[in-house]
């Protein structure tokens, strides 16, 4: 059993905010973050997967495969847009880091398990000096 | 003379349109940065000065004083910020690269002069891939 | 359960020498750390704490408050100090990383706890080729 | 027992291409990596050993001990080598990233047993976009 | 005028061997880098142009275009390749980082030139200790 | 001409006090960094030197030679040192990032005009935020 990293990147524009409540709990709770006109970061993705090493290719996954999938089913998703609004996965969500990596598990996972290998943790750093990471479960 | 730095960051929203243009126009430019939903980045300003020695402190300058100047007059201004609405010195500006860099020159640049320095670039990381210098001037 | 990481760091001096051992048994051990005029390091400092998501506020822990008690306990502590002399924590331990990276656990441990998460490990770079990681226990 | 790593580096060719395939199954599978004039990398290898901390020294390991050992049953025969002719630990196998840090696992085991520490892991990165972690084990 | 930069990278193949000297001498003078059977690099690649700010888009260049320039004439011929064997342009040059920076400089200046902004400078790393600046000239 | 920079690195332990000053004065003028027991920092060197290219070698210096030349009468002597106490040609010296850079400056100057190229510049690291860059002359 080996662990296989790719990584990956968006850049998008969110704000931390609850409807229910007023603007002076918003701004306690959230500072900053819940600014009505939003504010944005660059993401940095890590995906990581594990699986046995094929004896013919020395690989575990297919990486440009891996990529691929990353790009296609979410990264492309988010890339230059807004959490809050334009990406169909995150309705109804908080776009939260915690939230966002939970939400990328969710949309990978099918695909990466149709690939022959598992999908081990999602690391998401939305600054140099924060990053969540997510194996799955409750 | 020697040239001193001092790295500073912020987290903002922004997207680039000109409202002359169609949405197609804009789109043609600009691509996926012309998202009505906005996207972000994570910022990374570098100042650089230039100076003599002191004798005394061995300073061309104090950098606390340095960092405290760009923190209140550029960086507190444009953190968790909307670069297109909730800048004042950004106002009717498109928020490139470039304007933000030559902005930015345009804000420290009394508060520099009245150091015992000058001030000599402004370099911005819009992302780890793209960045700007300005030295002033035309 | 997720996990989250604040990144902080402190610049400190230190030197490695046992006062039980000869100048000779310390070089041998520790060579040129062992200088007795000390040498210092930029120490980079994770702090990784583990807990479920609120619903709220889709935070698993909110980072402004885990910063707050990381700078207050232990970095604000730690930076531009001696840490063989000035860090009440650091008090007749050797200050290796590894010693280091164990008493900011024991530090930081009782706040964590104080909040609706648990402290799961401590990262902490001496240089970029050089970390420790420790998860507790013995 | 704590955790700690160590970081060398090594540039080396190499290229993907299964022998027993045609060129045309090669760049299917490999794509550019198949290039039969090789390529190479930059490659950053972190080596994690787990131990206790020795009282006298406040040491797991002593990391001028083990960064010996890797440099020199590793990385001073992995550095400015081709991965497929040059070395003798590679011997028959694909030089893919997974197959490189698996060997390197081989390698370094009987030394690090011989240390009073335990080898935790290898990570091994080709480039800042692809890695993979080996913990042992089929 | 403003100076916009952009990165860009490539992994290949290489080694410094001048044939008109015996192996002792390339050995002498090349080190490990004259290895008959080659060794790589992750290389990046710095593009800067120099050019007013456009009043209708704030660009100075637009870099998706520059970003395709310099990967449709650059990096797209040296990536995953061997620099001695591969590369049209690099045909009768001994591959050091010096003399691929000249090359890239010579083949990126037309196109620049076909737009409204200047060549500056060409900075290529060849690893994170290494790199070459060329500004053009002799 | 060619520019090409190498990158060497010192851990270092220092203090900023001017005897000449009150302690009241020192911490005003020097905060945290006047602390009298010692901090330290990672220190990271950039030497480049200006050339044009050997037709031979491709190279525009032998980056193994100034590799040398800067760890031997440079980085060698201010590793794992005080560099208050313990750095001859820092002597008298108050030890701030700028007059670290001169000094260095100083050191180089002969090794590097007894090579067949010229120094250009002393780039110097104190943290990642901090850094100071001398050019030579007053």
């Amino acid at each position: 059993m080996i662990y296989i990293t790719r990584k990956e990147h968006f850049n998008a524009a969110h704000k931390l905010y609850n409807p229910k409540w007023s603007d002076e709990k918003n701004n306690e709770v959230f500072g900053k973050c819940s600014n009505p006109n939003w504010h944005g970061h660059n993401y940095n993705l890590y995906v990581t997967v594990k699986g046995s090493v094929n004896s013919d290719t020395g690989y575990s996954v297919n990486l440009k495969e891996l990529s691929l999938i990353i790009r296609t089913y979410v990264t492309d998703k988010l890339d230059h847009k807004n959490l809050n609004l334009d990406v169909p996965f995150m309705q109804g969500l908080m776009p939260s880091t915690e939230n966002v990596a939970i939400a990328i598990w969710k949309e990978l996972l099918p695909y990466i398990n149709a690939l022959d290998c598992q999908l081990h943790s999602i690391k998401l750093y939305e600054t140099e000096n924060n990053y969540v990471e997510y194996f799955g479960g409750e």
